[in-house]
């Protein structure tokens, strides 16, 4: 089929509309780095200024805000990721929440001495990671793929034994896609006595997550790829049901302690996924997440994975046929089983060819080594749009 | 004279037409815990959703907002902090933030073994300082003051010495609205070799703050209260400039790295305050604070500081005069050098007369001992304001 017909035949093609700047002919790559803004939030932030924060001022805390981390949690994990209610909290930063769940989950395991990492893994968690294991004395333990892959559970089960205490790993891949194969990881790792952690920041809100059915014990996540929350938009944390009274991270703030408004003498951390909080929470940065949410849970996130698959799968026939004569190579998954919500394509001008299609209005982002990545968001991305980015992408290669 | 010609005689009673829902009845005495927005925030951010978000999407980051935890750092500093460009960053909460700062610190002086800090310093300060000291060996030390009072130089000077690695105080305490002589004390706490680190929270924006001029080592602050950045914005840190090299932060993300968008294979942390960012900054939430600094810029903190004095000082004649034959005492210092932006009043029934209050939209808050708190953020609050408020509390205690 080409591409108009593939629209036609969408059955969320009406979706896109509803976000804003999908009426014009810029083509989107990006939407796995900063998702576009639903046009319902230009609304629902001035309401909020006029209204709950305007008008019910402080009275708002009482009336919503103070719940708001979990009740918006509680939806993401319905609507997104496969967790039961109580178990997501939303605040800080994607960075902030790493180091807070990988602290608790070293603590929690004392005695061992490594942390389990992919060599690629996205640079903010390396961080974190080196950070954690050099104050608290434990050592990283590397996993090295192939560049167009990911972790694999037999790699996992390699390297995991009893000097393990944290498994740390991205679901998809921020370089290659890759879809890593979750459940199994988990088994492995929960097998070798250790705690996972998952950083869904490249899967929530495009591929279907089952942390309560994978076994998780620990998973963190951005808003502002797929759950289109705005630049810099508070991210979650899951921890799973069974850890929460072992697990305690080192930022002691009132909002995780128990009866914050008392203002007592001492820290005694919250029973619960609230403890994971410190600060106050930003109420304003998570109104354009709970708008998208209300989307996915409209739409279903089954629905919105199917139309991704179809998107990526279109994007790589695309490649294949009109890229590859170019030398361009497809450095993702073809399994659309194993790969995330976005295709990698390698050359060795791609750096040069990302600069020139951002100055016509096409914009992928560019990732060493000569890797362009194709973000697909699924709901406000179409077939025509990734024909006129691929076909865009032959005329800079020529 | 009388409120409404005090309101006539005050040159900035103008402003309070730009604050949302100030042509209401209500009387807000909760900017000093939650600023009312500005009602060209409805603007900028509706605005912000269809411009640079929605039309710039990720070229955004490379157009402004990379920079914009500094730039809106630098501008928070010349027009409120008295900090030199280059030293101030907003993002994160003022927990996390305090959690960094105190981190860099003690690691910067090691071997001493001490924090201090005030017995009724804020809850959030006392509980990040207990979990640093305990993960980093150190014990808190701590100074009693009465509870109308806060620290005087004189009581830090009692208790600093060689074994100080960390003096940690609010300038201005959110109980009795002590205002601390911050210059005496940070160079009382310098001459011991220490480092001071000043909580903000309940000055910035209503109280002029020279963090230069003190010699101030770090500080933090937030940004509702009398900044008006809306329920949860993000906070701020300054790292004087002769540490920058010295403090290193716990929580190594990409923000704080080196060429973040090199994503090289470790962590080196970049030069200058940014290095205590850690995620992707909150720029949506950013936003109402970057019109508040514009309205703070154009008036000028001393105008506002002199506002904020005539506001507390009519609050405490007010008390006298009308509440204090009805049993309340003024629990906030008398002086206004003193002084921070409200005033306690204290009552055994103040808790429930607080709850009366709130039924008949008069909105102050409460803290325990028997503390009714007037917060009277300078440019959105009337004279008439301040008084139908205290004849409510008068009338409620009858």
């Amino acid at each position: 089929m080409d591409a108009p017909s593939l629209d036609a035949a969408d059955p969320l093609a009406g979706h896109r509309d509803r976000f804003v700047g999908t009426d014009s002919d810029l083509v989107y790559f990006d939407g796995n780095s900063l998702g576009r803004p639903l046009r319902a939030t230009e609304q629902s932030l001035a309401r909020f200024v006029t209204g709950p924060w305007g008008e019910r001022l402080i009275r708002g805390w009482d009336e919503e805000w103070f719940e708001l981390p979990l009740t918006l949690g509680d939806e993401l994990g319905r609507v997104a990721l496969g967790a039961a209610a109580g178990q997501v909290a939303v605040g800080d930063s994607t960075t902030v929440l790493l180091y807070k769940a990988m602290r608790a989950a070293v603590a929690a395991r004392p005695g061992r001495t490594e942390i389990v990492l992919h060599r690629d893994e996205f640079p903010t968690d390396r961080y974190v990671a080196d950070g954690v294991a050099r104050e608290c004395g434990l050592t990283l333990r590397w996993i090295e793929t192939d560049p167009a892959t990911g972790v694999t559970p037999e790699q996992v089960a390699a390297v995991v034994g009893e000097q393990t205490a944290l498994v740390s790993l991205s679901h998809v891949a921020y370089r290659s896609a890759w879809l890593a194969d979750a459940a199994a990881i988990t088994r492995v790792t929960r097998d070798a006595g250790a705690l996972v952690l998952w950083d869904l920041s490249h899967s929530g809100g495009s591929v279907p997550v089952e942390l309560d059915a994978w076994g998780a014990d620990l998973a963190v996540g951005c808003t502002y790829k797929y759950l289109n929350g705005g630049p810099g938009s508070p991210a979650y944390v899951y921890v799973a049901a069974r850890h929460h009274d072992e697990l305690v991270q080192p930022v002691q703030g009132w909002m995780g302690a128990t009866d914050p408004f008392l203002m007592g003498p001492t820290y005694t951390p919250v029973p619960g996924v609230r403890r994971f909080l410190s600060g106050t929470p930003p109420v304003l940065g998570m109104l354009p997440l709970r708008d998208m949410l209300a989307l996915v849970a409209e739409v279903g996130i089954g629905a919105i994975r199917e139309k991704s698959v179809a998107l990526t799968s279109y994007a790589v026939e695309l490649a294949d046929e009109r890229l590859a004569p170019l030398g361009v190579e497809v450095a993702s998954p073809r399994d659309p089983e194993r790969r995330g919500g976005h295709v990698t394509l390698r050359h060795p001008a791609m750096r040069e060819v990302v600069a020139a299609l951002w100055q016509r209005d096409v914009i992928p982002d560019y990732r060493d080594p000569g890797g362009l990545r194709v973000g697909l968001s699924p709901l406000s991305t179409s077939f025509v749009e990734v024909e006129a980015g691929i076909d865009a992408v032959a005329e800079e290669l020529r």
